[in-house]
């Protein structure tokens, strides 16, 4: 998050989630879809006002909540691992799989995901959510409902909370309800693991 | 909310939210963050570049939240009476603010809300949160310290929540922690008890 973003987040040590509190998923999935809404209108406006709710700036929505969702994923992570129930270590990719669908989902969404379809390289993974609190209530608009990935913040927020974790992933959805597919997926592939910066210095002496 | 917008939250009927989940209030703050970060971002690019980050749109900003609030609180009044555990007749504006400080704040942001100075002629009241989980982890830009509302979306879902049952009112922030106050207070005025269409159509007549 750029320096503003940081001054509005800061005080991350002083906060009343040491209880775990809760609100209304209702609450989030009508403040989260007119965030996207402004961002569907925001984005046609400075383009060319003629492109507003025309579906053409939808990819650079998909980007701008992927990128909010990194942010969030970056911080979340932490209060992951104050609060995760039970922490085995994570010896693979499969272990980190199954504590994203079935610890982290359940506590930030209130909901689980599947995990299947690992690659042969045991490399990438898909995560199946059978409902998805984001985007009940949703109903995509005509000119975007190929081209948006509505929830596409959640890729943001896997991503950004695995980087902080030292593992550079790719993560996109490939299918949504939304689309009117059968189920909503979302396919993690994991790109790198990231040497600690310690380590790298080392390594240049 | 604009014709796009209400296409993106058409489904009412149909929900997941019969189940009454609950998502992370920290993951609710950090995508509203994400969020009010992005209106400061975005109002101070289209009126001018120079002005980004300088407090300037901070008015505007205030103003968007309440709006945005405003057709949220039009829609979460259906959930609540649909969930509320018991609703004894609102009298008076008494009932009314009870009622929004000791359930609906609790339904949807897990805090309750006490209630105090009624004005002389009971048409005006405070709320006052002692935590606000909205604003958890947040400092203000020093630009916006004193001009931005952080929380007004807050006061867009109470005006659009009471206008859906007939009591216009204005509803704005006094005190806000964020900007060293000891409180977050919340005034709401009953401006005027909206007549049902159908009596002014009789009155017409």
């Amino acid at each position: 998050m750029a320096s503003k973003g940081q001054s509005l987040h800061a005080k991350a040590g002083e906060n009343i989630f040491a209880k775990n509190p809760k609100v209304s998923a209702e609450l989030l999935a009508l403040t989260y879809g007119a965030f996207v809404h402004r961002l569907i209108k925001d984005d046609g406006a400075t383009t060319s006002s003629a492109s507003a709710g025309s579906g053409e700036n939808a990819e650079e929505v998909n980007a701008i909540l992927d990128k909010m969702g990194y942010n969030i994923g970056c911080r979340m992570v932490d209060e992951f691992f104050a609060k995760a129930p039970q922490q085995g270590l994570c010896r693979d990719l499969n272990d980190t799989a199954k504590v994203i669908g079935e610890q982290a989902f359940k506590m930030f969404l209130g909901v689980t995901a599947e995990v299947s379809s690992f690659d042969s390289e045991n490399k990438a993974f898909s995560l199946i959510l059978r409902e998805n609190p984001l985007a009940d209530f949703v109903i995509l608009p005509a000119a975007y409902a190929n081209k948006l990935w509505y929830s596409n913040l959640l890729c943001g927020v896997i991503r950004g909370a695995l980087e902080m974790l030292n593992m550079k992933v790719a993560c996109y959805f490939r299918k949504d309800i939304l689309r009117g597919h059968d189920c909503t997926e979302m396919r993690v592939e994991l790109k790198e693991i990231i040497k600690d910066k310690y380590e790298e210095d080392d390594d240049e002496k």
